[in-house]
């Protein structure tokens, strides 16, 4: 295999210091007692270790082996048992949890770079970790203390893990529309029927209980997203001692046929079959998706991190090859003698627009976990302000590194010429996982319509314009370093497009919601970019932080290539963002055909 | 199933007809005695239906039964055994070939529609045919008549099929490195001997024979493309009738195992394992890359044709699936009742992007395959004109259109949502069947170097300024067209954006190869895409020769969104152009990590 993985330590570090800032996150409050950011690195070398050692060498065995589904239930790959047994006995999951459930007290943002080693190890078996982290978040903030006693320390460490359960046939995007139901028993219990889909490790054999937690209507519950109820629906009721116990009326009736993440199960959840599965709510009648909210953002910004983690791993791999792979004479080589193809321009281009973007995404995941960590350990002006990042910055991470793992890792596919197109070197796989990253969590067309329905109007566009100005601010800095000039330069072009852009779809917007919402996918991908410029104008500025050289002439060039042949690409998106919707809608699907 | 394949007839007879002049050929003595232009709308309907009925059905099957390799043979599906009889029994496959051996001599721009309509059905089928015609193509050139006559009727049938073998472990791209060797036995014929890698079709159970065309070296060969040798080397040795007979000394060793076109083997074959292939050489000694060269226009071109066709196909299946699926409320719908998708704005960007590049791409298509087939028919300036033009839009055609093809067919697995991500809906199977076609007849990035290293020199520039030139006259006169005005502005401007960028190549290019390869594949898509604004320009004061008024709106609207949304974006690229090398080879493989 080429494509053996190595953490990226130093770039992580490297971001997590001096792009994020998360290393001052141990002067909050919050974090004093629990975070101490010496610990950042000597934790994430030996998490690095692990992942590289344990989990990466079973990325290829969870594709071709596969979950399966088998007698009504799941079994993974022996490989994942192996792994996951010794994931759950190191207990990195716990690392960002609440020291009152075991958990480590960190950052977020330290949490992010645990799981970019994890997914980039390998993304199918990264799924359960996630979606139980997930489910911690959500008993943490909205069930009772003793809910929260029973549950949350199993959780942490991945002995338990969890599920959401969102989606049914006819309630995908539209999650309003669940039909699941739940009726009260009276002892505080409710029993639930209902089947739910795309459920991600929704059965499997990996750990020795599976925490549902459902979107359910209560009698009686209004229709849409106002009377969804969320409850916690066990695969098995504890006993007396808190164990496992009885069997719950949950049961997987089908696992998809998937394009890729072929390790992680994809289960239809069949609830109450036999009368009704047993659940608790979580939280008060009808705040189900409220509650769901409160995860959004950190769910969001995982999947984001899957399209750099998947991005960084497919790189390593097409990097290796391009030295070992000789193919032609590269110009200034001596004729006759095949050259490595990495000595030829357009392979460069391919590796150079891979190493470039992975930066960028590496700089904007961070920052926006660390500005989640902020807006939550700060209050007043410099909490809101945070928070203001925060939701501004989670559809770009969500929708740009979804986009952005697609078009890298067929990059990195491209480099490995027809030996990509074969499955043996593992090229493939990395495409096929990344894609469904773009589809869930939100599909990217709806971060895009949150970017311009919810985020966008934050104080009347103010959120938006008030970061643009500091990119010009950050631009002029950035003039004066040292060959950096037209990277500045182009950044101050590409933020005057994105304000022309911004205005264009206020003012149109404010009549016409069609109007935002036509151009808002090709704004997204704009203002990410605008503002991976910017993240890159820090990386320029802060590089000569670190101590070693030829590391810090690395992450000025990526810069640089950036500034000078990424970031003008925004402004040709100008077009498509201020068309308006009357193209979109004027032909019949007659015309379409 | 939801994307059963509907021929696309009415678009395809108006871009023949329209943009790419096809009907116009048959005023040259070339077609005039076989070309009958009103037969161009009856045939691709026989020929639509037929690949609708017969081979579109066979598509999944191929994907999930696969051609398999056993016992030292290739077992293709069943569905494709009998698909591929009536395929022979229709004869469509010799209609673009010479009638002297049985084909209808119509020009090779009507061959690419029949080809669309096959490659859209099955792609993995399609395969077949589409060597057998490049092999047909090389013998028509080279072979001597004895040969043609034994071969090349029974080829056009398809019921022989052939091969190209040009790979090697060692000569992929570099196909001057191949050492596959060749022993004159004597008496006209030799004995070959060697591996040859990413044989598409190489061995099957389709066909009675498969005639396999080796690239090859003599005793003495000089290295390099300058020694090689074309072989034709038959599966089965011809009998004393002319009929398949003893079998040759070919194996096939092993089949690949590929990302997509499953139902399409790509074998390895061994030669010589017994004492030696008998083979016999087509066209001189030494002239073995020169023949290649015959039908790599072709062969490219078709190519590129697969990204339009496969972008056609899953573009269908993406619009149909609009309008079934509802989720959420669309602006302006009842509250409360969930609206077809397609009534959403972003889904109309996902659908409208796709049908608009889709008629670019068919314009770049058929408009380059009238131009090979004008450099055919016509001598002096005009025969050297249409020469150039199709040797300018070749690698235009063929990497611009497979990129669009990974794009767009990602595109419409994104409209599926989830279900786009399970293999059942067969987007994902277009999605993984297209993306060899941006690696195989040579990588997108060889492709641009051959554009500017080349193509762009032609006329010291002269062939793609005067092109430019053109474009702007055409912009001048697109002006005058009602709601064109902002299309006709952008074309101006683009237009010169890539008069900027290719004297910037000439330039630099002049005194520094690796600066014209540095920008080569931006440039590409940059001026491919000016090249397609200048199509969807035609196509808009065009329109309105359809008789069919909603037709004509329907291509003003996809011309006129080219123009407005996607266009500019071709003015992104320029920093990416004109950036030059250095950054490209700024860091070390150690700094790259």
């Amino acid at each position: 295999m080429v494509s053996d993985y190595i953490p990226p330590l130093k770039d992580i570090n490297f971001v997590l210091e001096h792009i994020a800032g998360a290393h001052e996150l141990a002067g909050l409050d919050r974090f004093s007692e629990s975070f101490d950011a010496s610990m950042v690195e000597p934790v994430l070398e030996e998490v690095g270790r692990f992942m590289a050692e344990v989990v990466a060498p079973t990325n290829v065995d969870g594709d071709t082996t596969m979950s399966k589904w088998v007698d009504g239930e799941v079994i993974t790959p022996d490989s994942f048992k192996a792994a996951y047994k010794q994931y759950v006995a190191t207990g990195f999951g716990s690392i960002p949890f609440d020291p009152t459930y075991g958990g480590g007290g960190f950052p977020w943002t330290v949490g992010v770079a645990i799981q970019e080693l994890l997914t980039s190890s390998n993304m199918a078996f990264s799924l359960c970790p996630l979606l139980t982290q997930g489910a911690i978040d959500a008993i943490e903030h909205h069930a009772d203390d003793k809910m929260k006693s029973a549950y949350l320390p199993k959780m942490l460490t991945g002995q338990w893990s969890g599920t959401m359960n969102l989606s049914e046939p006819q309630a995908g995007s539209d999650v309003g529309a669940v039909a699941t139901k739940a009726e009260p028993v009276g002892d505080g219990s409710y029993k639930i029927t209902g089947q739910k889909i795309w459920i991600t490790f929704g059965d499997h054999d990996m750990a020795e209980n599976i925490v549902h937690l459902v979107l359910a209507r209560t009698p009686g519950a209004p229709p849409g997203t106002k009377g969804i109820t969320m409850f916690m629906v066990p695969k098995y009721l504890l006993d007396g001692q808190g164990n496992p116990g009885e069997k719950n009326d949950v049961a997987c009736v089908s696992i998809e046929h998937k394009l890729g993440i072929h390790g992680s199960p994809t289960c239809v959840l069949s609830f109450g079959d036999n009368g009704g599965a047993i659940g608790w709510p979580i939280g008060d009648e009808f705040t189900g998706m409220r509650n769901m909210f409160t995860m959004m953002n950190n769910a969001r910004l995982s999947v984001g991190l899957q399209g750099l983690a998947l991005a960084e791993r497919a790189y390593q791999g097409s990097l290796a090859y391009a030295q070992e792979r000789r193919q032609g004479t590269a110009v200034g080589a001596k004729r006759g003698v095949q050259s490595p193809i990495i000595e030829h321009a357009d392979v460069r281009r391919l590796l150079m627009s891979q190493r470039s973007w992975i930066d960028a995404m590496r700089c904007l995941i961070y920052t926006n976990a660390a500005s989640i960590d902020r807006s939550k350990a700060l209050s007043g002006e410099e909490g809101e302000q945070a928070r203001e990042m925060a939701d501004l910055l989670i559809p770009l991470s969500k929708s740009l590194c979804t986009d952005l793992g697609n078009e890298l890792t067929s990059l990195a596919m491209q480099v490995f010429g027809g030996m990509g197109y074969v499955e043996e070197t593992g090229a493939a796989q990395h495409y096929r996982d990344i894609r469904i990253g773009a589809i869930y969590e939100g599909t990217n067309g709806i971060q895009a319509a949150d970017l311009v329905g919810r985020k966008l109007p934050m104080r009347g566009g103010g959120v938006v314009m008030d970061h643009l100005a500091a990119l010009d601010l950050k631009a002029k800095e950035l003039a004066s370093q040292e060959g950096m000039a037209v990277f500045a330069e182009n950044l101050e072009t590409a933020v005057a497009t994105a304000r022309d852009a911004t205005s264009w779809l206020l003012e149109h917007g404010a009549t016409d919601v069609n109007a935002a919402l036509a151009g808002s996918s090709p704004y997204l991908r704009m203002l990410g970019t605008v503002v991976c410029g910017g993240l890159m104008a820090d990386l320029a500025m802060k590089a000569d932080k670190s101590s070693d050289a030829e590391f810090a002439e690395a992450k000025k060039v990526s810069a640089r290539f950036f500034g000078e042949q990424i970031l003008p690409t925004a402004n040709g998106l100008l077009g498509a963002v201020t068309a308006g919707p009357d193209d979109l809608f004027a032909l019949t699907p007659k015309q379409l055909a």
